[in-house]
C-alpha cells in the first residue's frame, strides 16, 4: 500500500491529499501540520476580525473531521525537523508533547507555505505587533483589538488593503502606510489611485512613499509609528505588518532540494523537485508565468489549490500537468472591487517587453440602468505579438468577473483584435451592448493605430 | 468623396456608420430608416414599460444630434423600396409625406434587422395583441397597459420572460405559456426549471406544452386565450407575442443578394454580401458559428453591433475580418440571472456532436460570506477534441460574468483539462476558491473519466 506523507495542512497540502486519496482509494496518505488548525480560509480572516463571519465558519474542517470523511490521517501540532531522502522519511516533534515522531513515505509533497518577511526596523517585537499569515495570528490580533482604538498598518499590499476595511468597519482609526509611490504596487500607479480615493472617502489616513523608521515602544508595547518626515510620532495602540512573506524553503534546502532563482523550491509541469519522490506545491513552491516563459512566486490560495490538485494527481500516478498561473486576484476595498491579472504596465517594463495600455472609463452595465456604476478597466497588451497580457479593473460594480475574461483571454494567447469581437453577453441590468473589457480593447486597438 | 449609404438606423447600421466616418471623415455617409427612432436600446424596453426608466433614457440619439455630432445624415421615415445594383441606387419612400427619394451609392449597407413572426392562429390582429420588436410597439403597448390587469404572454423567449417581469412589476396578472416543453428553448431542460421555479415564486401561472388555438375577442379587441387543454378560456385584456423573429430580406432578395440555408442573408469574413458594393449586417444577415463551422442566425444586439462594426472598416477600405459569434446572452427573470453561450446538449445533439456535459450546484462566492448566493452551471464539451462548446449559468448572483468566462474559453478553443485549471480571482466577497466554473469543469473531466 503506497505511504504518501503531506507536510502542511491547508489549500495545496490537503487538495492534494484529498486529490491523491481520491483518485487512488488504497493509498495510505498522512498530513503533518505544525499548527493547531488546518483546513481554514486565510482570505476569510479579515471578515471574521470585522466580526462579519465566526472563526469556526473559516474552517472548513477539523483534523478529525478531515480524516473521518477523507480517511486521510492528521498530525497537528507536528512540526517536521528534517527530511531525509535516502532513508525516505521524516522526522518531526510534537510541539505539544515534546515527542518525537517519524513517518515513513514513498511520495513526499512539501507545502510549508510562507511566513512573513519582517522590515529591518526596530519595535516589531513588541507584543501589539502582528502579522497575519495563518489563524492564530488572527486570534490573538482579535484579541489585541478589543481595548485598541488607533491602528497603524505598515505596508498596503492586499492583506493590508483587507485589514484597513476591516479596522475601519470595527470603529478604529486606521493609518496606512506604503513604502512604495502608490497602493498595491503589483498595480499601475493609474489603476492604484483609484483605490487611493477610495481610502480617503472612508476616512483612511494614507501616507505613501512613507519610509517608517521604528515602531516607537513603551513597555514592551508599541505606542507609535516613527517615519522619516520627521513630523514626531504618529500615536498607535496596535501595529500590523504586511510588509511581505517569504517561502519556507529551510526543510527543502536542508534535504537537497533544488531552490529557484525567486527563493522558491524549483519545480517540473508535475510539481515534481529534483530530489526523486519529493514533490512541492503551493506557495513555497514556484510556479511558471505564462506570458513571462519562467518561473514565479505567486502567494495566492488560488494557485496553490491548483497546483496541490497536480501535485495529488501525479503524486497517485496519474500524470497531469500544471499549465502556470497569471497571479489573477480581486480584492475588495470598502465599496470598490479591484481586480488584475497578468502583467502591469511596470511588470512589462521589467521584462523589457515592448507593450501598449490603455485605460477607459465605463458603466458597468447599461447607464440608464438604476444600478449602474463606474467600473475601470486597463488592458495591456505585448506590441508585437498584439497578444492581451495583463489587464486591471477596479470599480463600484462588477469588476471581478471581469478580470476574469481577461485571464481566460490571456491564458488562451488572445489577440487584442479577437477579443475586441469577443461575442460577451449583454442585458441592461448586468453590462452594456459593448462591454467595458471591449472598449478598452478598442483603445489599445487605437493606440497600435489599427 | 465617396457616398456610403445604410439601410437601418439601429445597432448594426449606426455602428457601421459611425465607424466608416470615424476611419475616413472624408466619406458621405447616409443612413436611411423606415420608422421614426433611430439609435435606441431594444433590450431595455421592459424597463421603461416597468416605469424604471423613461423612453428617452433608451434613445442615445435623435437623428438630428447624431447629424450633428458624427457628421452623418440621418433620414427617418424613410422605407427603401428597392434597390438597384447596377445603377447602384436605392429608391425610396418618405413615409410621412409619401415623397419619392432616391440616394445613389459606392458601398451599400442592408442593416434590415427582422420582423416578428405571427403564430399561425386566429385573433393575433385585434387592436391590444403586441409584439415588442421596435419602439414604436412599446410605445403603443405602454398605453394599452394602463386600463388592463390580465396579460398573457404568448412564447417564453428572451422577450417574453422580460415582459413577465416587468408585467409583474406593474402589478398585472400574468399567464404565460410556451409550446415547447420548458421555458427558453435556447437552454437545456435541466437549467430552464430552475427559471421555472422562480416564475413560479413570484406567482406567474406557468403552462408549457402549451398549444395555443386563437386568441379571442370582442368587439375588435382580445378577451381570451384559447388553449387545446380544452379547460375553456384563459381571460386575458392584453395579448402579448414572442413567437419569434424573422430577417428582413425581401429587399436584399429582390437585388439578387443571396440569401443562405438559414434564411438571413448571406455574408463572407468580410460582411460582403454577393453583389459588389453591397454588404449586409444585423440580425438581417448570417453570423458565422465557430462551434459549428456554419452560417447561422443570431437575434442579438451585440453581434449585429460587433457585425456593423466590421462592415464599418470594410465600406471605409480596412480590411477586417468578423470572426463569428457564439449566441452569448444573459436574461433577469426576477431574482435569477440566466445566462447560455454556445450549444447547448440539445443542440450538440441535433449537430450529431458527441458531447460531454454536467451540471453542478455551488456559491456564487465563499458560502459563509453573508451574501452568497446559488448558483448552478452547466457545461457541454465535445467528446473528441475535449474542447468546451457550451456553457450555461443561472443563479441569484454572479451569473453574467461567469458566462464571458465560459465564451472566452470557447472561442479560444480551451479544452476542459485546460479550464480547469484556469487562474480565476477570487476573494471572499466576490468568489471561490474553486469557481463553480472551474468545479463544473471538474465534473465534465470525471465524466470524461480523467
Amino acid at each position: 500500500m503506497g505511504q504518501i506523507v503531506i507536510i502542511g495542512g491547508n489549500a495545496a497540502g490537503l487538495t492534494a491529499a484529498s486529490r491523491a486519496k481520491r483518485i487512488d482509494p488504497l493509498l495510505n496518505v498522512t498530513v503533518l501540520e505544525k499548527g493547531p488548525h488546518i483546513s481554514y480560509s486565510t482570505c476569510g480572516i479579515p471578515y471574521y476580525l470585522a466580526k462579519m463571519v465566526s472563526a469556526a465558519d473559516l474552517v472548513a474542517y477539523t483534523p478529525e473531521s478531515f480524516e473521518r470523511e477523507r480517511g486521510i490521517k492528521v498530525h497537528n501540532y507536528t512540526r517536521v525537523d528534517e527530511i531525509s531522502p535516502s532513508r525516505k522519511r521524516v522526522m518531526a516533534t510534537r510541539t505539544d508533547t515534546g515527542e518525537h515522531a517519524e513517518f515513513s513515505y514513498e511520495r513526499l509533497l512539501i507545502a510549508t507555505g510562507v511566513r512573513s518577511k519582517l522590515p529591518g526596523i526596530p519595535g516589531t517585537d513588541f507584543k501589539n505587533v502582528f502579522t497575519i499569515v495563518d489563524l492564530q495570528d488572527a486570534l490573538q490580533l482579535n484579541e489585541a483589538l478589543q481595548n485598541s482604538t488607533r491602528v497603524a498598518v505598515i505596508g498596503a499590499g492586499y492583506v493590508g488593503l483587507e485589514m484597513v476595511e476591516c479596522l475601519k468597519t470595527l470603529g478604529k482609526t486606521v493609518h496606512l502606510y506604503e513604502r512604495e509611490p502608490h497602493v498595491l504596487p503589483g498595480l499601475d500607479g493609474d489603476m492604484a489611485q483609484i483605490v487611493e480615493y477610495e481610502l480617503q472617502r472612508f476616512g483612511i489616513r494614507l501616507s505613501v512613499s512613507a519610509k517608517v523608521l521604528a515602531l516607537v515602544g513603551s513597555d514592551d508595547r508599541v505606542v507609535g509609528v516613527k517615519t522619516a518626515s520627521g513630523l514626531g510620532i504618529d500615536p498607535a495602540d496596535v501595529a500590523l505588518l504586511d510588509t511581505g512573506v517569504v517561502p519556507n524553503v529551510e526543510l527543502a534546502r536542508e534535504a537537497g532540494v533544488q531552490i529557484g532563482l525567486t527563493g522558491g523550491i524549483s519545480v517540473n509541469t508535475y510539481m515534481e523537485t529534483n530530489v526523486p519522490s519529493i514533490f512541492a506545491a503551493g506557495n513555497c513552491a514556484e510556479t511558471f508565468c505564462a506570458v513571462r516563459k519562467r518561473p514565479v512566486l505567486h502567494y495566492i490560495g488560488t494557485v496553490a489549490a491548483k497546483q496541490g490538485r497536480v501535485a495529488g494527481d501525479n503524486m497517485a500516478a496519474r500524470r497531469t500537468k500544471f499549465h502556470g498561473a497569471l497571479g489573477t486576484t480581486v480584492l475588495k476595498v470598502f465599496d470598490l472591487a479591484v481586480a488584475r491579472t497578468g502583467l502591469c504596465s511596470e511588470d512589462a517594463a521589467a521584462e523589457s517587453m515592448p507593450a501598449v495600455s490603455a485605460r477607459i472609463e465605463a458603466w458597468d452595465r447599461a447607464a440608464y440602468y438604476p444600478t449602474a456604476r463606474k467600473l475601470w478597466v486597463k488592458l495591456i497588451a505585448e506590441r508585437e505579438s498584439r497578444r492581451l497580457i495583463g489587464a486591471q479593473v477596479a470599480g463600484y460594480g462588477d469588476a471581478s468577473k471581469r478580470i476574469d475574461v481577461a485571464c481566460a483571454a490571456i491564458t488562451s494567447g488572445m489577440r487584442v483584435e479577437e477579443l475586441v469581437q469577443l461575442d460577451l453577453a449583454y442585458s441592461p441590468p448586468y453590462g452594456n451592448l459593448w462591454d467595458p473589457l471591449l472598449i478598452a480593447a478598442q483603445a489599445v486597438l487605437r493606440k497600435m493605430s489599427l
